[in-house]
């Protein structure tokens, strides 16, 4: 038994409910309303210490992306967040780490007003699972499977940058900081974007109706981009001039280094997603009005697979030397 | 990465499909048809090697009651079970031990309909969580909180078996089994009781509309009634000798050992409830037609905690010694 209850303490910090969770914590199980007209949505991932973050990260930082990668797949369907399950596993009772957890957790829960309704506390190897459920409106999900040859391919927000904090963070021999430090890299905003990766719920939702493919770049965008095409049964071409990589990861690293993290580098959680190109318009202003970059980088065509293309449209055979990232383990509803 | 996929090693042994799955494994998140008139019922439960079972557990064993732990929430709250979500952290890619892991998993999904529609495979320390989710009919559900005093205290099966079986293989010095063999222990009845748990899924079903509080036992008899107690703000008594022990425990431990495992000891997954005196003739009835027991075994009454009776209906201050069980730390949605 652990000598604390980590559900109980985000529970006291989390003040406000939902009026669709009719029963949350505290029995067998929950009990929740899925309004008239809405399919559930439903994703779990897991968190183990070594291998999807380093030892020594930051407690409350780990609240915050363990439900971030979750609500980042909910994103990716269209889906509006509206309960989460969490099980911790913890070596010791350790009531500060537990604090700080809820923090990180409960910080990101309320932003997007999701409720906890269930979960557990176990003594063990560090590892965090995460449910996370939620709700779109009947037939309005984005999947995977629906770009087709024509289509333009485009991405959220700015890529690479978390897989360059995390090649900085190795190469200084860091990766810890202790609670309420500075982080010990010099690029803040990169280090941000590792540790607090925002889930793209908002573009989501406004793609509902609009993509007609989305998976959120979790895994590198070529790796992501060729699991819509082959849900799709299509090719795909990225450009590589058209990649989005931001200033501090310009100012970091060379340019070809910054376009293998932004090719390949994992954990950018940003939405990747297809739609017609006469829906570009469209789609940039409703981007603008979400304050959120959309570039397209790209199109879809017939055959399969991912090329990428230099400025003179020709493929680049090789990637970049120099863009393995940390490898992250995500299977099956990845 | 891991070299193996159990989610998919599970969806090819899992053959028939649900109807309310619109969208399965294999995308960002499951999509999936809660019925109207219905409310959404979710748990989720963790089991870590070494704290929740121990190490060289068979690995279908693990898979089957890696889900019968969350049938058993679910049934204690009187719902249909529907789908799962499961996630596997494993030292080392061992196909073997993910498809008999699948096997088990399996085996118990299909007893029940249950469609697995999610989960990750993880590289780390042995452990799995699984969330089950399934539905009840709106204002259905049985819950902690409504034992009324005067009611009468039932609980289903019998109690003690595997925290008994437990004992047996920790003494024994066992507590391994290869796939395939027989069990290590001369009681074969009370080892599938510890791991092949059958959670009382009907039986829970069968009380909607009949019992006034459900829980299942998973901590324990006395431990699980006292949620029953604290959620209800009532008082409950136990009758000692009315508590349903299997011949098999009686026959492998002396009457007082066998009175602490059935008062205390944890893994048992029957059902204890509580339900109006008058409503006894048509419970038997009921339980007679689902071949499972149903045993009245105390009442409820004003005040609170759990106290526990002899056969003249004198308190028993200090249970007996040796009920000591392998700890289940079970918080929050326990």
């Amino acid at each position: 038994m652990m000598e604390f209850d980590l559900i109980d303490a985000i529970r006291a910090r989390a003040g406000r409910r939902r009026g669709d969770v009719a029963l949350g914590i505290g029995d067998d199980a929950a009990l929740l309303e899925v309004p008239a007209g809405r399919q559930l949505v439903a994703c779990t991932d897991t968190m183990v210490a070594g291998v999807h973050f380093l030892a020594g990260t930051a407690a409350e930082d780990l609240g915050w992306k363990s439900l971030a990668v979750n609500l980042s797949d909910l994103a990716a369907m269209g889906a509006d967040p509206a309960w989460a399950l969490l099980s911790l596993t913890l070596p010791e009772a350790d009531g500060g780490f537990v604090d700080r957890f809820a923090e990180g957790f409960v910080e990101l829960a309320a932003a997007h007003g999701v409720a906890l309704v269930g979960g557990d506390t176990t003594q063990g190897p560090l590892s965090i699972t995460v449910t996370a459920l939620g709700t779109v409106p009947h037939g309005g999900a984005l999947m995977r499977g629906g770009a087709r040859a024509g289509d333009a391919v485009f991405v959220t927000g700015t890529l690479g940058d978390a897989a360059a904090a995390l090649r900085l963070l190795r190469d200084s021999g860091l990766g810890t900081r202790a609670s309420g430090e500075q982080p010990p890299v010099p690029q803040p905003i990169l280090f941000e974007r590792l540790s607090r990766p925002k889930p793209r719920v908002a573009a989501g939702q406004t793609l509902r109706g609009v993509a007609s493919a989305c998976i959120d770049v979790s895994d590198g965008l070529l790796a992501d981009l060729a699991h819509v095409c082959r849900a799709s049964g299509v090719a795909a071409e990225v450009d590589i001039e058209a990649l989005p990589v931001s200033a501090a990861l310009l100012a970091a690293f060379d340019k070809v280094a910054c376009r293998g993290f932004a090719l390949s580098g994992g954990d950018d959680y940003e939405l990747c997603f297809t739609a017609p190109p006469e829906r570009g318009a469209e789609i940039a202003s409703a981007f603008e009005r979400l304050g959120l970059r959309a570039s397209r980088i790209g199109r879809i065509g017939t055959g399969e697979g991912v090329r990428v293309l230099d400025a003179e449209g020709n493929p680049i055979d090789t990637l970049p030397a120099g863009w393995q990232h940390f490898a992250t383990s995500r299977a099956g509803s990845e």
